[in-house]
């Protein structure tokens, strides 16, 4: 039971934790981090730079560190265990729920897993076994096994009286699994039915019989579609024979839902959701090479495409000034009909089913807006330049350059999806490639074909 | 309660709903449609084309009609209402509950609206005043109005035979609200409680008397940002006074949270969230209008930078084929940063606090790369074109780029924040017009310099 305060607001005059930390006002630390939820401090943690940390560490209350650790994000906590003491960390973490260690353990250095599975007791330690046999994300991965179960064939009271000789039960509890002898799932039985139905029913009689149910290799994007969807707090996990196996509980969902998010605007940059913002400079750096590499093969590309018109440029430099704006444009329409793709493959809108739809639509979008500006920038190379022919070369390659984009933008995620790569993470890049090249051949050939 | 089947996955071989409408099988689609969740018609109705939903929507079951429409994203709900007749839209919305009805109404056809508000009983009306009075994006926005509440002074064993006269809890009932006199919260009570501890002890003394509880003028960030950290399944909502106003349930938190990540995704391309993927072309390229105009501008702005050059480029056309390269990494690498950025600042680990951290931390990290890729620029340009002095100038440019677009990356969305507009919207454009400008008039600019 959740029965922590929130952390005040640290009002504008108020010290923050950092400039207290500064100031080694260390009592002040402890005092606001004693009755802080752990949430809260591990937002605290995450403002902080690496050297300030495990200062930080030694103030929070020790019956929190654990929960502190499971809400830090992957690149912080990664950070953070490198500096703090194997056996703290072990005493912090043995006492979290299952799925949270299970959560923990990827980011875990090597020497701390062993002692740590070492640590708990044989059921945990059984219950994280199977836990970390299914991926990550899948909802194996976020089942918890703390269902409250009882056998299918009682009565509501004697539910009430097995309720009664527990005195707590666990969080987000507002069902209860009915099984057979076999821990076959027979229904769940909202527990608000135990308030407001007679005491003699039987329990199956009201319970939901077919309830939405997971199995353990269900990807956590359809169990985050299907809470979403179905408004659901709790679902159980079966195995092919029905039998339950655990529970997933919606705190775990909202967690998938928004780690999803975070992974699609991440990727679009080639970055990694649940970095670290302070993680060391060079390894920062490193990470990012490969996209920055990636992005100079492209841009290689697109340049090797400009150097074959060099006489042509040479000839009538408008060209170099005025090629960017087509392949930009051309980019900016395009990625709006990959983001429209991406975003539709991902939730669901946009299928196989109803492709070619989409594909007509943005076409269309893409040949309208291509008219558009290709109007306008006609009417801007003329008078820039008094030259009416090429006008009409910039707008033609403009036009082109739009309807490339509308139809690569609809292409390049779904070939992507194909051949297993993330749409989110390439397709941008992928893109942006099409509508350079595309962009710069389509004005300085035609420039070359009909000017020169 | 929730007792609907989930709709069956269409098997590869059998047909979709498209594919049935066209068949004009219309009894197939009925069958279909019978007992499938709300959710999942929606998702359905979504996949169509315009023409196509309303000939759907014939065959929808009545009683879920209004729950349909409230799972509908805003766009498609919007041009679904002009397709159908007034009095069967007034008869599915008027029996949802108020917080759907809400969300409903700023979609709505003018006309329909005052039918709606005419249609629903007293009490709704009034309570749909009331979240209607409040910003759609607030606390207020998300209330609803069926709290279970007693007064603070009773035992468990009264709370329970409450409840027992009321044969149904209101969905998400994990708390029972005590109020005083005043209608002041005085605490809430875990469901849970009176089923495990002994019915003669006061509600008061099971209750947390500071639970975490929030102001109507509450951002919905902020609500959303406290459910998820602090495992939230409903929560009340309070005047300031303290007086219980009703409560938000994590149902409609996880639409917020999936909005909010839509919205940031779709606003980098300049795209709204919840718009219909089938709009008609003409209005989906108007929408999109404003946004290729902005990009226009930026990209004449560039265009006007590199015209200062045309001389110089005349003279060593290498630099038109070069100066691309230069623009795109800046781009790509301030990009990185600028991701960081706005990302950080929407979930609250960057702010004024540790500002200057994490601009000390992106400037290294693009000086870093700056040198990194500079170096391999400037052998590839010297290979190229057999000219040191033209690959040490392109180095200089992009060490130069790299460097300003980190520090843009940073100040960018944090200026933007300032003057109230959305850096997920325009934090991208402003980025690439300053790495554009930077990267074309450094690789020119010293060129013209040194090298002519």
């Amino acid at each position: 039971m959740r029965d922590t305060t929130i952390v005040q607001q640290a009002t504008p005059t108020s010290p923050t934790i950092d400039e207290l930390l500064t100031a080694g006002d260390t009592s002040a630390v402890r005092a606001q981090f004693a009755d802080a939820h752990p949430a809260d401090i591990a937002d605290i943690l995450e403002r902080l730079t690496l050297a300030k940390r495990p200062l930080a560490w030694n103030y929070i209350p020790e019956t929190v560190k654990g929960e502190v650790l499971a809400e830090l994000t992957e690149g912080v906590f990664k950070n953070l265990a490198h500096e703090l003491d194997k056996q703290e960390l072990i005493d912090a973490i043995k006492v979290l729920d299952i799925d949270d260690i299970a959560d923990l353990i990827p980011d875990m250095p090597e020497a701390l897993l062993a002692d740590v599975l070492f640590a708990v007791d044989v059921e945990t330690r059984n219950n994280l076994g199977e836990v970390l046999s299914y991926p990550e994300d899948s909802a194996g991965g976020l089942m918890n096994f703390d269902a409250t179960v009882v056998r299918d064939n009682v009565s509501l009271d004697v539910v009430l009286h097995y309720l009664r000789l527990k005195t707590e039960l666990p969080d987000n509890t507002d069902t209860i699994y009915l099984v057979d002898r076999e821990k076959r799932l027979k229904g769940i039985l909202p527990i608000n039915t135990l308030l407001t139905q007679p005491g003699h029913h039987l329990a199956i009689d009201h319970a939901i019989e077919s309830p939405v149910s997971f199995r353990c290799l269900d990807s956590e994007q359809d169990v985050a579609k299907a809470f979403a969807d179905y408004n659901l707090i709790t679902a159980p996990v079966v195995d092919e024979s029905g039998r339950l196996l655990g529970r997933i509980t919606i705190d775990d969902v909202v967690d998938v839902i928004r780690e999803q998010a975070e992974h699609d605007i991440m990727a679009a940059a080639g970055l990694r959701e649940e970095e670290d913002i302070f993680a060391p400079v060079a390894r920062t750096s490193r990470r990012r090479t490969i996209w920055l590499a990636v992005n100079l093969v492209t841009a290689l590309l697109g340049s090797w495409v400009i150097g074959l018109f060099e006489g042509s440029i040479q000839q009538l430099v408008a060209l170099a000034v005025l090629m960017p704006i087509v392949a930009s444009m051309g980019g900016n329409a395009g990625t709006q009909t990959l983001t429209v793709v991406i975003r539709g493959m991902s939730v669901g809108t946009i299928s196989s089913e109803n492709f070619y739809n989409v594909l007509q639509k943005e076409t269309l979008v893409g040949m309208l807006n291509g008219v558009i500006w290709a109007t306008v920038i006609a009417l801007i190379a003329s008078l820039w330049y008094q030259d009416l022919q090429l006008g009409l070369v910039i707008a033609a390659a403009m036009t082109a350059n739009l309807f490339m984009g509308a139809v690569a933008g609809v292409f390049i995620p779904i070939l992507l999806e194909k051949v297993n790569i993330d749409p989110a993470l390439a397709g941008g890049v992928a893109l942006t490639t099409v509508t350079d090249v595309v962009g710069y051949f389509s004005v300085l050939g035609l420039a070359t074909v009909i000017l020169l």
